[in-house]
């Protein structure tokens, strides 16, 4: 019998709780140990739950105790949850954890003390919840080089964006209906503005090529200047909008990361992947493209990856599994003005055609898209590959011409 | 360092041997050990090739070397990998392999006497190529309970069908380019006729319920019948002709497993799988569902895998991995003649007025489906869910009555 505590009890702690009461005799077999629940840390009351013996609200009775190897850190933040965890591995608990923030953050130094403590730090549920993914590309995808990794990271977003695409509705009613079906939080910010897809590429790349990727390097764009006509055009143009977190190794050693919206072809795997879910793509050198699709949160999901992982710990008590990267800086990154791609760009002018004239003098291989019920003084292009610090300077010489860009999406090349 | 041996140089052994030696280095650091082939096993010669010193025509210089840990079988067939694979676990090597037929028809022997001499059978490669399979649903879901598995599971005749769909190339046409491109062998039997799939979604399920299930107890139809016109049929019912393996875990205990040609709804995950692309859909009662997707075959893919079960198996020398199921006999299978599902029925009669009354009479739910350029006297239509013997009665009640049933695809509830 294996003891074990979980530190927060919202909706995946929650989530966990019930299913390691409800799936208690598969987990006995696959963990070869009965696994028991013998603290639940919260700073709420909850009376009348059936766990009552098992609440504590003091972090010490948790930390004291010699017989919880594992804990389950599900309380989300950095604070408290930094220090716990880190207290938890250094003496001699392995840890498993949802939180993608805390990964994203601290990720490097508390798999060292893991490490160093020859324990295991652990974190399947912090990207893609009920998703496998930390798994498969650390062991199936052993004998790969990670070339790119790219996908829909956030559901909030793409359930916003795919009420955008499929019923034309406008930013600001499809995200009350997200919050009103528990999608979105009632402060909607990490999501619309990207941070939280941001963390999950953050630690998918640090996964794939062995340094820790900081969000603060990251180039990150939310979906919150996206419009209805900007989906519009994207039809014309054969694809869908979507926020897409994506990472590269380039020849120079450095990583080419970024979080923002994308246009992607409609034939694309990724276009296809709609409302609440999440579709991560890997491409190894030997594999091709690999795609990963499910519900990327939500209460069981996520809790069924944190339980998976609280089985692996107790199957590997004295073994480390291999899950480690080292520190890194912002040099790993390269920076986001280097990197080269192509967009879309939708633009006013007074005179439309002398304005096009001036665009394909400043912006590679020009094409032209059309839309229906375009205002008269709206036209809107896509350009061939470009240095970002180009296209921000030709964005520029046309703003001093008197063209009024009113949006720019990056055309990604999946 | 670790020495292994490789058994079979085709297309997947020459793979397995390039991957390992072109990635030595991350697999090291991920094996925590150098791996060697000291032998490879094949009765053909290959002059000049850099690993001549390797090649052996005697399977007893490898069963005899006490040094080789780990055996890759990549061979096929059942004769002599059976007896090889069997003689390799019993003298305590461990075997990965990617042989799907062997796993199928001997799995549960083969994992017993794995299991027998503390070693490890592994077979990650077996179903979908490069995409991770086994190893997320045995490790990742172990938290969940696998109400159902399904997916196209065969690449070539994915290939063929897509083309069909997409060109309205006739089946002969789409096949004979699927042998030009090499995607599908000289004698197609086991690909077109459903033989491949049935093997692999036997190693699924007998993964995910515990015991093993034979191929010669699953109502295997391949695409051989499948005309232009069913896949016009299929566009105007809103979806796309598919093979899909799938298999249900019903109330009574029993396994609800086919291999057929299915209608499947255009907004699935799995109908947007084209080409020789497999998709595999894993339904947990915590995570739902959770869609993986990749290359099923060619060379460096399933080779990948390989390599990554051989990892495996180095880092688990003296521990093995949870990988097991029972022996399992007929009566674990639910017969197919109980089996529930609804059908899409393509027909013919000299009045089709009269003979769509005589079907209302014998099929449940009937609803006409048209297409452009059928002859007046073809129709067709769906059901509503019947049982399959039922389905098979009205099918030849309506034959008695003078109508001539051309095809019956069932429709799947994915």
């Amino acid at each position: 019998m294996i003891q074990i505590a979980v530190m927060g009890y919202g909706v995946v702690g929650s989530g966990v709780v019930e299913v390691i009461t409800s799936h208690d005799e598969s987990i006995a077999s696959r963990a070869k140990e009965k696994i028991n629940i013998k603290y639940i840390l919260d700073i709420r009351d909850f009376p009348g739950s059936p766990f009552a013996d098992k609440f504590t609200k003091n972090f010490e009775d948790i930390i004291g105790d010699d017989e919880v190897k594992v804990v389950v850190e599900v309380m989300g933040g950095i604070n408290p949850a930094y220090d716990f965890v880190k207290r938890c591995l250094e003496s001699g608990k392995s840890v498993v954890t949802s939180n993608k923030e805390l990964v994203a953050k601290k990720g490097a130094e508390l798999l060292n003390i893991a490490k160093g403590n020859n324990v295991n730090f652990l974190f399947e549920a912090s990207v893609g919840g009920g998703i496998p993914i930390i798994r498969p590309m650390s062991q199936c995808l052993a004998a790969n080089d990670v070339i790119e990794i790219a996908g829909i990271l956030n559901g909030t977003t793409n359930f916003i964006l795919t009420k955008m695409i499929d019923e034309q509705m406008p930013f600001d009613d499809a995200l009350k209906m997200a919050q009103e079906l528990g999608y979105a939080e009632r402060n909607p910010k990490a999501d619309v503005e990207g941070d939280d897809a941001c963390r999950k590429i953050c630690i998918l790349a640090s996964l794939a090529y062995g340094k820790h990727i900081y969000p603060e390097y990251v180039n990150t764009k939310g979906i919150t200047d996206i419009s209805l006509d900007d989906v519009l055009y994207a039809e014309a143009w054969g694809g869908v909008v979507k926020l897409i977190g994506q990472v590269k190794k380039l020849d120079n050693g450095k990583v080419d990361i970024t979080v923002e919206p994308m246009f992607i072809e409609r034939g694309s795997q990724i276009a296809n992947v709609n409302d609440v879910f999440n579709g991560i793509l890997v491409r190894g050198d030997s594999t091709g493209d690999v795609v990963f699709y499910g519900k990327g949160a939500g209460k069981l999901p996520t809790a069924s990856a944190v339980v998976a992982d609280v089985i692996d710990c107790v199957k590997h008590l004295s073994a480390r599994k291999y899950l480690y990267w080292s520190d890194g800086t912002e040099a790993d990154v390269e920076p986001y003005c280097e990197t080269v791609f192509s967009v879309y760009v939708r633009a006013s002018a007074d005179d439309t055609e002398e304005a096009i004239e001036k665009v394909k003098g400043c912006f590679a291989d020009v094409k032209l898209l059309t839309r229906n019920g375009a205002p008269q003084n709206e036209f809107a292009f896509t350009t061939g590959n470009m240095k970002s610090s180009d296209i921000e300077n030709a964005v520029k010489a046309i703003g001093e011409n008197g063209i009024n860009v009113l949006s720019k999406i990056r055309i990604s090349d999946l």
